[in-house]
This record gives C-alpha cells, structure tokens and sequence, in this order.
C-alpha cells in the first residue's frame, strides 16, 4: 500500500539482495516511519518480540525471512541443522500465540530438506522466503476480493449511504506484507468508489488501532473515526455499525477465533444487535489441531508496564506518560478467543464461509483426514 | 475515607465557613493529591464541567454547594431569583447527562422557596448544601451494608478464596463524598476482613479506573489490578471473575442504566458468563420520568482531544502524548446504556431489587402514581 504515495510492503529485501532484510519498524509510527535494516536471526527475534513488526501475516513473513538469514550465517559444516534449530527455537519464543510463527519455521524446514548441500539450503530459504511474503500479500489480496460484495450490498441497501465498519487492532496490510487481511475489503471498496467509513477502535494497551489502523487508511486517504474501545457497543445499539470486521492470530478448524484481547466483546455487541462479526483471515492462521479455542489456544500474557504507560508524542518527542499510581500492579492479556458462535463468517484466501468444521473443510478440502 | 491515612470527603466547606468550598482536584491524581478553593458558582460550573469533579453523587454535591454560592453571591434585591435561575443554568450546562445535576439543583430551589427573605434563603440553601453531601455519604454507606452479604456469599462459597470483583470506571468515593457507590461494599467487605480483590477497568479515555479507582483501592490498602477495558470478557471466560460491580450515571425506573462508555459491554460478557452484574445507586440517580434509556437519555459527546491524547506522569511533570495521527478525526460518547435485562440487580440505599419498575416501587412506594 502507500506511505506518502509511494509503494510499500512491510518488509522486504532489495534487489541486490545483500543479506539485508528491511522493515517498517512499527513502534514509531503514527508519529515517524522508520525503516530499520535486520542483518541477523536474532535481530529478526527481537523486531517480533519487541513488535517492531507484529501481526499474523507480517510475524510469519518476518520469521520466514529470519530463517533464511539464519541458514545465510550457520556455519558450513555439520552443525548447519542444530543452528537452524536454534534459530527456529529464537522465533518462536518470540510470541507464543502466533500460529504463523511455526507455520513459516516449518515451511522453510520443509524446503530446506529438499536441498543437499548448506548452500543449496540457503538459496532455498531465501526463495522461500519470498514465496511466504509474496502468497501472504496475493492472500491477502484475494481476501479484499471476496470480502468485497459483502460491502457491496450493505452499500446496495443502504443506497449509496456510507457503509460503516468497525475494526479492532491493526488487520491492516501493516499486519501483513501488503492489503492487509480486516482492511482488504475496505480498500477494495474505496478503490471502487463506495463510500465507506471505518470506526478504528483505538486497541489498549498498545493502541494499534490508533496508532496504526488509523495511520494506514488516512495514508489511503479512507475516511475514518478513532473511538475508544468502550465506544463500539454503544455505536451498534444506535445503528451506527453496518458490519464489523478484524483479522484473527489464530482460528481453529471449528471457527474459535484468538485475535486481539477486546475482540470477544465487540462480538458480543455485534451479537447483541445483529450487526454482522466477520473475521477475515489467511488460511495460514487457522489451527487445524485445536477444536476448542478458549480451553487450548495459550494465552499470550505481556508486560505489566504496556498497560501502566503510554507512549505518544509530547513537544516532537515520542514519550511514555504513568497511567496508574507508582505501585498499583496491572495484568496484560494479549489475546482473547471469540467463540465461533458469535462469528457470522470468516473471510479468507479460497472464499467465504461459516465457522465451522465441514464449511472449512469444504474450502480447505486437503485438510480432510 | 483516607487519604495518607487522615479522613477526607471529596467535597466540604471548612467549619468557620467563610464561603469557600473545597475540592479535591481529581485532575492531578494518581500523581498529585490537589486541594482546591471554589468560590463562586461560577468556578463550581467551571470544576464539573472540566472534571475537577465529576461522579453522580459528587456531581450533585458540587451542585448543592454552588447553588449557596450562588445565593451568597446573588443581588440582594427583586433580581436575587433571576440570578439563581441563571446559576441553575450554568450548572445544569456543565454535564448533559448527569441527573444528580438537576436534582440538586430542584433541592435547593424547593429548599430556598419556603424561605421569605433573601438572607434567609442563603441560610438554607448552605443547609441544603451540606444536607445533600451528608445524605450522599450516608446512602453510600448504606449501599456498602446492603451490598456486603453479597459478597459474604461468594466469600463463603469459594471457602475464603479472594472474591475477584470487576469494576468500570469510578463509582468509588471519589465519585461521591464519602464511601462510593461500587466501591462500598467492597470497603465493607475489605474491612471485615474477607478476601477480596478488585479488577480495575482502566476507563479510556480519561482512565477513571486506572487513575481514580487504582488510586483510592490503593490508599485503602485493598488489593487491586489494573486491567485494560478490553480485558474483562478473557477474564470472566475463564472463571477471573466472580461478580461485577459498576455504578450509574442515571438509571430509569425501568432499570435500564446509563453509565461511563464501555459498561455495556462488560454487561455482555458477564450475561455471557453467567457472572452476576451489579448496580450500586443512590436513589437520587433515579430518572422516574424516562421509561426507555437507550431512546431517551442523551449520551453527552465530549471533544475528539480526549481520545487522541492521553495525559499521565512524565519525568516527574503531567503531560499530554498524542496518540494518533495527527489529522485523524475521533469521536468521544461519555455514556453508554445497558438494558436493565443485562442487570443482575440494583444496590440502592434501601436495599437491592431487580432493575424493573415493580421492584423499584417497591423500595420506593412514595414515587408511586
């Protein structure tokens, strides 16, 4: 999508491809874009687990190509495979709920194994790297489309009126390589012309909504509201959300959705006033071991001090601001699990479907056993 | 309650009153304790509106006291009751959706008729003033006495472990003059000696939890964590929490409950959940007139800067951070309405009740017609 008008992924490597792996580094954003060079599978581990890069799609593209910078510096010898390991151990101890993370660590294994020799190995991972960004964002892409008549009609009914969606978190293309998985649809629209109005939920503690949702659609100049997120049930009991749409970090085969922590409260408003909750997802994140989402899926628990500070610009400074008396502690959850009951459909790459077992099946058919 | 250990109400007027209300300033707290001289009307209009004050019950106080400064204040000729219908009307500016406001506001009008001179009018409206802080504390303590066997219950249910008590924003004593509402069975149960412990919604966006309630929890010495607002419904999904507690900006006789933004959807979750959903209430925060909350009581919009910034302690001064894109727009609803079917009960200063009107006449046979 665009940065200032000019096109960007949210990672990358450049042509010349001298081993240097470039990123958005998220965490100055709204406020500076900064691009931040990682030469390392450790300076890989840290981008994920400091969340200079977060987000299903774009934590898979990052460990993809962390693998292949780890294959890039093991030594030529014997002890190739144990470094790999470790270097598959570093990523996924970065964020423990990203189903992505082992999904992208398993497909370089996958490839590597193919290949003979260590440099064979190398020239492996670094095409499989850039396979797993160049599927996550033509995924991504074909979300937009099939999620895309959905909007098309709220517009129809609506005659022409703008067509409001609620979102929570960042599903945006800076989750992702590109278009994102929840804004996919919206972009397409807006692209078409349809008059659509998102209200960003802000996302404490880290405030991605505000930081980044908001930050990307005003980039693609897609009109848009930051409201708190005690706001969004209060809009859908007055008639203000036409449809709600976020990505997910991982969805079980039966249709538990595990996305940002306050998720399963805007599906219960969604619920409660028959707006309609749709999850819009690569097929990358669905979790076909787990069937029960709230009892099985573990629940990533961060830093007390994301919810006690703040952080935002002061005086052209991007400072942290005490929320909370000194001592008073504060628990952070990562995640939340929204039952697939509450869940009207899910959107992913292969077309629309109910959360449920034999509908994923039906489009996932080699999932079958 | 306490303050460093020494007794403070939230509003009072020193003995050798001399026409000077005090405040604490609730601005400044976590980080400050700030207390501030009010001297006219005027500055009493000014401290609601900017949230010096702010709480039901405190809302109500504030006004009490600014209607005798007012009076003290007023013309001492025919225009002495134009001047108070004209202090009544800034007052009754400063919060749309505060009822408390309006209802002091009456008391005093009602209170000051009976009285034939100007001089004497002044005279009763200072003991109107200090009559409605008085019964403020006193029904909060009440509700802390019909609230306890409640959690004496769920004390003895879980054999003495913590009872894990939800609560939105602040309903705490720094909401009223003395004790809270939510919070007063809570000091109740706190001081008998029960376990508990106090989930605190952190109340974007101007973090009422996470300021006032961690705040006033933590000067009580009662055990307490801050949590986002997007937490809650994890928590009770996976058996954190064993009731919620929250109090009301205005409740309708029907028992549908206008509280801080974000109430709603705790509602849902503890409906979800099967967690029993309390409203701690004075009755002066009953609305007799108004059948259906969610059609008819205005929810006030404060300004978008509320959202996009966020203010909190920065090397050792409050600053604000801007949190989002500069140009993006935000939207601020301070309210929301819970229907009174997600409402367990209503604790008032009579005792509790089911949030319907039979029930509530009950408790209050004289509001019958």
């Amino acid at each position: 999508m665009n940065v200032n008008g000019k096109h960007f992924r949210t990672i990358w490597i450049e042509n010349n491809n001298n081993g240097i792996v470039k990123i958005i580094d998220q965490r100055f954003l709204p406020h500076r874009f900064v691009v931040e060079d990682l030469t390392s599978v450790g300076e890989v581990a840290v981008a994920i687990k400091d969340m200079h890069v977060r987000g299903a799609g774009l934590i898979g593209a990052a460990a993809g190509y962390g693998m292949y910078l780890a294959a890039l510096h093991a030594p030529w010898d014997e002890f190739f495979d144990h470094s790999m390991k470790h270097a598959a151990g570093l990523l996924l101890a970065a964020r423990p709920t990203a189903v992505n993370l082992n999904w992208a660590v398993q497909k370089q294994f996958e490839a590597m194994e193919a290949a003979s020799t260590n440099a064979e190995k190398v020239a492996v991972a670094y095409k499989t790297a850039c396979h797993i960004a160049d599927m996550d964002a033509a995924h991504c892409q074909m979300i937009g489309e099939h999620g895309l008549p959905i909007i098309e009609e709220i517009s129809r009914k609506k005659a022409g009126k703008p067509v409001n969606i609620l979102t929570h978190c960042n599903a945006g293309w800076l989750a992702f390589v590109d278009f994102g998985t929840a804004t996919a649809p919206i972009y397409a629209a807006f692209e078409k012309g349809m008059d659509v109005h998102v209200w960003v939920d802000e996302t404490r503690p880290r405030n991605q909504g505000a930081s980044l949702t908001a930050w990307e659609l005003a980039q693609q100049k897609v009109p848009h509201t930051v409201i708190t997120d005690n706001a969004g049930g209060h809009l859908m009991q007055h008639g203000k959300v036409d449809m709600v749409i976020v990505g997910s970090d991982r969805t079980t085969f039966t249709g538990d959705v595990a996305n940002k922590i306050g998720t399963y409260l805007k599906a219960l408003a969604a619920n409660d006033n028959g707006v309609p909750f749709f999850v819009a997802l690569p097929s990358s994140t669905i979790d076909w071991e787990i069937e029960d989402g709230l009892a099985q899926i573990p629940i990533e628990e961060r830093g007390a001090e994301e919810v006690k500070y703040m952080e935002g610009l002061c005086e052209g400074e991007i400072k942290k601001v005490l929320l909370t008396p000194e001592n008073s502690p504060a628990a952070n959850f990562a995640f939340d699990v929204t039952p697939a009951r509450l869940v009207t459909a899910l959107i992913t790459e292969r077309g629309i479907c109910k959360p449920q077992k034999e509908d994923l099946l039906r489009l996932f058919p080699e999932r079958k056993r």
